[in-house]
Parts: C-alpha cells; sequence; structure tokens
C-alpha cells in the first residue's frame, strides 16, 4: 500500500478534523476516486483510515483500536466483490 | 436499513470487543455475506459501525465520531463501484 496514500489521506482527515465542512468532504470524495484507480482494497481503507486517526489521536481508546479489525474483517467481502467487477470489466474490454 | 441488521452487527461487534477471537472475527465475515445480499452499501455500514460502536461505548471522543463522517464520504466511491458490478451482473443474467 503506497505510504503517499497514507499521507495524503492523513492530511485531508487532519484538514477535516479542524474544520468540518463541506469542501474538506469533497475533498474525501475526489480522494477515493484515485484509491479505487490505484486498486486499493476497501478493508485496506479502513486500515489507512485506523492508522491516520491514531497519528492524529495517539489517545483513541483500544475499544476503537479493536473494533476497526472487525469491521476490516466485514469489508473483507465488500473488497472481493469490487474484485470480481474489475475483473468483469477487463474481461469485456 | 433494516433495524434488524443494526442489532446483529451490535451484538456481534460486542462480543467480539469483549473476546477477541478468530471466532468472533469470522462472524464478522459470515455476517457480511448477509450485507452484500441484503444491497447494504459499504458507507451505510460504516454508518451501523459508528452507531453500534457509539451504543457499546457511549463516551467515545467527538473527534472518532466525526472522523467517520470522512470514511463515510471516502467509501462511496467503493458504493457505486459496487451497483454498477451489480448492475453488469443483472444484465449478464
Amino acid at each position: 500500500m503506497p505510504q503517499e496514500v497514507e499521507r495524503q489521506y492523513r492530511a485531508i482527515l487532519r484538514n477535516y478534523l479542524e474544520n468540518q465542512n463541506e469542501l474538506n468532504l469533497y475533498e474525501g470524495q475526489t480522494f477515493s476516486k484515485q484509491l479505487i484507480q490505484k486498486n486499493i482494497s476497501p478493508e485496506e481503507m479502513i486500515g489507512i483510515h485506523r492508522s491516520a486517526l491514531e497519528e492524529i489521536s495517539p489517545d483513541i481508546p483500544t475499544t476503537i483500536h479493536h473494533s476497526f479489525d472487525l469491521l476490516i474483517e466485514v469489508m473483507v467481502r465488500y473488497g472481493l466483490a469490487l474484485h470480481e467487477h474489475q475483473n468483469l470489466i477487463q474481461k469485456q474490454e
């Protein structure tokens, strides 16, 4: 997973937490286009989010940290479905 | 979004947080199969996760609460890609 993506997301999250406005949310939307192009799976994205959050707020409760493990597990299937989609598209091209 | 799904996920998350073992993680995996069958989008799932977490730990910091807004926004595009996939499959059937 490219470190550049992690760095970018951390900056977007930091901006959003400092100033929760539509413009910052929109940054997240455009960023996600890039994620899909780079084949970053939804479960990887949850991992990137957790790391960014923990760098920004190092004192987050361990409950929160662990809860992300379950969310990552749940997202794996969404990632598989998406991967299947990308394969289908390639076959059609 | 069915309340039943929220209730189920809350129970799975609570079990997992009490006892972080492979069996509880596996429950999350099988649960996610159901989510996709019910057309629950990944961004809806993030919302379900946040609600469940806040019911289990009502004192989670507001930073964490807000951070999920950005994660939901990022997941929207994954949801769109998946929706496109489901449409493709329907066309092929």
